[in-house]
């Protein structure tokens, strides 16, 4: 099992194509197509906000129909949520152009947006854009990196991930791609992630592992507390690696999840890095506790913590900030066995010991939280389960794209 | 029952003073005490982060006796919390300097601290500054002004509010002052906040008047969603009014608790207003909720989320942002119903109508937006409940303070 390089395109019999479509962004691409050269089983993971984008809705009811896939349409600058029943009948319009395009029933179609909350997708530009993107798919390298780079929005860079296991005595791939820096808050996943395999799997399985998966990786990242009205994972399936069909768990399906799971954590490492206006990516890690749920909900409390991130953020070893945000996280434990640690490329010093202050150089923890990737350790000595999370520091550049992202 | 010019010591009998004792800040105040002259009955209500800072713990203790106090001692500068036994030494020490200056016990000192966490206070200075602070006492408009000019941090101006009512048959005030303005967040109180009234009333009454009020003042208060370790609402009652002892709930005990529910909301909206970097007073009235505990989750949903709180410092009618964290909420409400207006000195405008954009002008919004005072007021046309919360926008200004607060 090792990561290759690749993204949505990785596994067998997998196409993407981009255009610019002129959706809200001038001068780049905004629409990416997803197509399967051959049937797919989708499983699908949603926000759980009350208020839930048109696409959110449309690809609920083809996920949960068990009929499958064969295509993914996505465009970037307009999130069509907050859109009424006209934003449903543009779900509709977009699902039967493509279908149109490359020969499916509408219901084959998935669709995702992003952007702006409450404006409505211009049908005429959403259209065009199909016309464009239906002959242009491609199972390069480069088409799925392309794609990835179309559904940005206030992202810096594509995020692509891919590995190679076996399953059933065949060599399969999966691979993905995901967009996501504003309004990325664990509950439920990120905002857009496409993940392809050519694993042939039961529909129930592939599900399972998805919605297992994301509890500890797309649940476990945080940018700036806001869960999306559009938060999106979605898992295509189409067989191609020509392993017998895997309907029950063992050891081909734990390699699956496996190997799922380093893709997305890898695309949840990405994400964090990513955040708005981010210098740095934080990842919190939290030993010792006495069950698992403990441990999540103290490692999101500190990671979503305005004071803790602006310290990482200004390179302060500000520990007191981040047992205060473990203190408030609704769990109880006791803070004076409390240990910390913060560690990057740049080394390891422990900043505090059985609660109180440890005797540390503020110069080398200046330095260890000066490196683009940092992490803080606490070890609670209450029990042996641990969990991590992901974020980032807040800095200016959160400002600067928040305050007027609209203009 | 109206507002008077006056703070911590409008009430009669009450004394204050200030002292800069080079705590940590240099070329200020950073010492205030508070004396009765007149024994008083005490009530507080205090952090429910479970990492809590020594002079809580202090005060609690003295608060649960039932016993009253007579003073309260506050520096600004170091917090004393995650200073283990040394910490709790501290406090100890500091109100027995307090007691042998002012005659009394040192369980009738109530002690309080806010600013750095972790650091360990220097003893010698607060004694030095214990030393000038009780010669010092007066119960003049200035002295108040003065010791809530000492207690601030990174506020950037002092917060006092005082209420005259009448309580069988005698006029009676309530004042106090506050500061706050980072590690704000709705669950127990703000920071620090200290309360007189020359009112008559048992001990029960009083701390149940206090609980009961900080539900719906300064636990619907958020500025950056960090629950301080320090935290703090003291309430002193020292019987000077000459009312008869209110020792059960009616007309007297309602008008007491209109005119405390007066001071802390108007403190309140001072300590939104004035945030770490805050340029408007954000206020979000949720209407039409089904309960209240439902509308306040809304609100304060709304009120913590930093993508509407950066919309509101770029002036900015992103409404999309308003309901996608009203959808977060973990509340259900129907989206398609509601209904949000903003409204300030420049006027209001309905934005939203049944869950998509009202037919509003740009323009006039980021009018209305450009107040310092705003208002967000949504009506979910679920029943009658409503819920006020007080927060304020997330500027450049919150990101210099906080990404270098220690140096």
């Amino acid at each position: 099992m090792q990561f290759i390089d690749g993204g949505v395109t990785a596994a067998k019999g997998f196409q993407a194509s981009c255009a610019a479509a002129g959706i809200k962004y001038q001068g780049r691409t905004d629409m990416a197509m997803v197509y399967s050269q051959f049937p797919c089983r989708a499983a699908g993971t949603f926000t759980t906000n009350i208020v839930k984008a048109a696409p959110v809705k449309w690809d609920r009811d083809i996920v949960r129909s068990g009929k499958g896939a064969q295509a993914i349409v996505c465009n970037s600058g307009i999130a069509n949520a907050c859109t009424g029943v006209k934003g449903l009948d543009c779900c509709e319009a977009t699902a039967a152009a493509a279908a149109g395009a490359l020969g499916l029933e509408p219901e084959q179609v998935l669709v995702a947006s992003t952007g702006v909350i409450g404006m409505q997708l211009n049908m005429d530009r959403v259209e065009e854009g199909i016309a464009r993107l239906a002959p242009a798919l491609s199972g390069s390298r480069q088409a799925a990196r392309q794609a990835a780079q179309a559904i940005m929005t206030t992202d810096t860079h594509p995020k692509e991930a891919a590995v190679e296991f076996e399953a059933g005595g065949k060599k399969a791939v999966i691979g993905g791609m995901c967009k996501g820096s504003g309004m990325i808050h664990p509950n439920m996943c990120t905002m857009l992630c496409f993940l392809t395999t050519d694993l042939n799997i039961s529909s129930e399985l592939l599900q399972e592992a998805l919605s297992a998966d994301i509890q500890d990786s797309f649940n476990m990242v945080s940018v700036d507390g806001d869960t999306s009205t559009n938060d999106t994972v979605l898992l295509l399936a189409n067989g191609q690696a020509g392993n017998a069909e895997i309907t029950e768990k063992g050891a081909d399906y734990e390699a699956f999840a496996q190997a799922l799971h380093m893709v997305t954590v890898s695309l949840c490492r990405m994400i964090a890095g990513d955040g708005e206006g981010a210098t740095a990516l934080f990842e919190v890690k939290i030993a010792g506790a006495e069950s698992v749920p403990q441990a999540k909900a103290i490692a999101k409390s500190v990671v979503t913590s305005n004071l803790v991130k602006t310290a990482i953020a200004g390179h302060d070893a500000n520990w007191g900030r981040i047992l205060c945000a473990m203190g408030y996280s609704g769990e109880v434990f006791d803070p004076e066995k409390v240990d910390l640690w913060f560690e990057s490329e740049a080394g390891k010093i422990q900043i505090m010991q059985a609660g109180i202050a440890a005797d540390y150089s503020e110069e080398e923890a200046t330095k260890i939280l000066s490196a683009p990737e940092i992490s803080a350790i606490a070890d609670l000595h209450q029990g042996t389960a641990s969990a991590t999370a992901w974020g980032c520091d807040l800095t200016h550049g959160y400002i600067t794209i928040n305050a007027d992202y609209r203009s």
